[in-house]
């Protein structure tokens, strides 16, 4: 049973963990770590966390806890995954919130899930906001959201690991587990392109009439719904892309190329009837979608 | 004084000018015409407009008004624009709210704004629904919206434009004049582009995913905010469409191509600073918009 929680990394994904276990009735200890103090300070004074370590303390720590949830960008789960491996034993569950899994399913499966190892759960809430930090943090943030899973087929689940996926339901979240490399695929298209292009199309707008006085009041004047959804994801901050990219590279890759010759041949054929095909299939899309 | 107007095209646009006009305190008659019946009998029950008229009598209707306004498609405008030129004279006022400006202006200048002939007052409203139709127009769309015009620097303001202006303003829309070629190549970037993005995205959805259930049902329960805003706009009719890539292919291929060419950019440099830089700008893009 799960008595004693680690989270490590207490910002905005972190933070909402800690705050949807009390409100979901977890009555045990909620430790927390992470590299900055003040991330921990605002964490604990919200009630996300009860206790905060440094993170030099943080392996004994992690021994003394029943599940450790890491938190925080890609590479810095990575990172903690290679850290904490040795000091914990398989009666431990570790499960994360990364938005790629395949590194870290690769990673556990080489590092967890083996005689005398502690479990590793991978997971992927899809949930957040335009800005991150443990101010942020709510226990609301994963109600009707999608939490991934892309557990190893070779790894037996654990009583621990069946609890951890109950206190999830019961964050309000809705599950489903995936291939990890069917996961980071699917998340390339569903939300790295999306991304990448609203990040590309609001760059190259500041560029084309950012520097202009003039032109930058006619854009704000004209521009409405349409630019405004268009755009809205340009405002991700890098530190929350950086990780993606590097983390999944290629599927990222794939679907802007896929997008470029779309986008190609819509252009080679505005003045053709191949444009109406293009609209009844996106048309299609949305039908699905919406209906 | 503007006693008499007819509206041409009594959709969604058309409708609504009626519709507009009404709630502005307008008191005069408001005669419709269009190409079917069953248009033009709803925009009458909703009071849009008081009576409507067959086009093959449209010709003898326009001459008994004083303004005329050309709603719908694009390329209808223009047909509308040749046909009533011969029976209008300089004591009236034609004015348009079609998506493109150049055409317009151009054959405006041919063929209005001379002595004996009617004014021509080019206009854009910058305002719509995901759909068209006259059930659907109401008398607050222009409100909040932008509205174009792209008048002929060498036509006089008359006191007809002036009213349709004021009565433009009553309507509650913002209004800004600009040369109808900036006007084309400003909403190619900011409506254009975004629709054929859009399109594009949901037609390489549909065409990737949409064939297999299994891959249908994983794209509709891990897709969230972010793909349903970039995809909102593949819903769009093509009909509501064509026009505008007809008339306006060269500044939308041009903004086409400039974003094929920002996505390889971003694509060959997920792994590089570039690609922070890219972020930074996108940000700049979007701060500015928000405040």
């Amino acid at each position: 049973m799960m008595r004693r929680v680690l989270i490590v990394g207490t910002g905005l994904i972190g933070g909402s963990v800690g705050l949807a276990l009390r409100a979901a009735g977890f009555e045990g200890e909620i430790a927390g770590t992470g590299p900055t103090e003040e991330t921990l300070t605002i964490a604990r004074n919200r009630g996300a966390i009860d206790s905060w370590h440094t993170t030099s303390a943080a392996d004994s720590t992690a021994a003394g806890c029943d599940a450790i949830v890491l938190a925080g960008p890609v590479l810095s789960i990575l990172d903690w995954m290679q850290r904490l491996a040795p000091v914990l034993g398989e009666h431990q569950l570790v499960t994360d919130v990364g938005s790629t899994k395949v590194q870290i399913a690769a990673l556990a499966a080489k590092l967890y899930n083996q005689p005398g190892r502690a479990r590793f759960l991978p997971g992927h809430p899809m949930a957040g906001k335009e800005a991150g930090g443990a101010a942020l943090a709510e226990a609301g943030l994963f109600r009707n959201a999608m939490w991934l899973f892309t557990p190893s087929a070779a790894a037996q689940p654990s009583a621990l690991e069946a609890e951890w996926r109950a206190w999830v339901a019961k964050f309000g979240a809705r599950t489903m587990d995936l291939d990890a490399a069917r996961h980071d695929e699917l998340c390339a298209w569903v939300s790295h392109l999306p991304q990448m292009l609203s990040t590309a199309l609001a760059a190259l707008l500041e560029e084309s009439f950012g520097g202009d006085a003039k032109s930058r009041a006619e854009i704000a004047a004209i521009g409405g719904r349409a630019l405004g959804e268009m755009t809205r994801l340009g405002a991700s901050p890098y530190s929350m892309w950086r990780d993606i990219a590097l983390s999944n590279t290629e599927p990222i890759a794939q679907t802007l190329n896929a997008l470029e010759q779309r986008l190609a041949h819509v252009r080679e054929n505005l003045r053709t009837p191949q444009l109406k095909e293009e609209f009844r299939l996106a048309n299609q899309f949305r039908k699905r979608r919406d209906g």
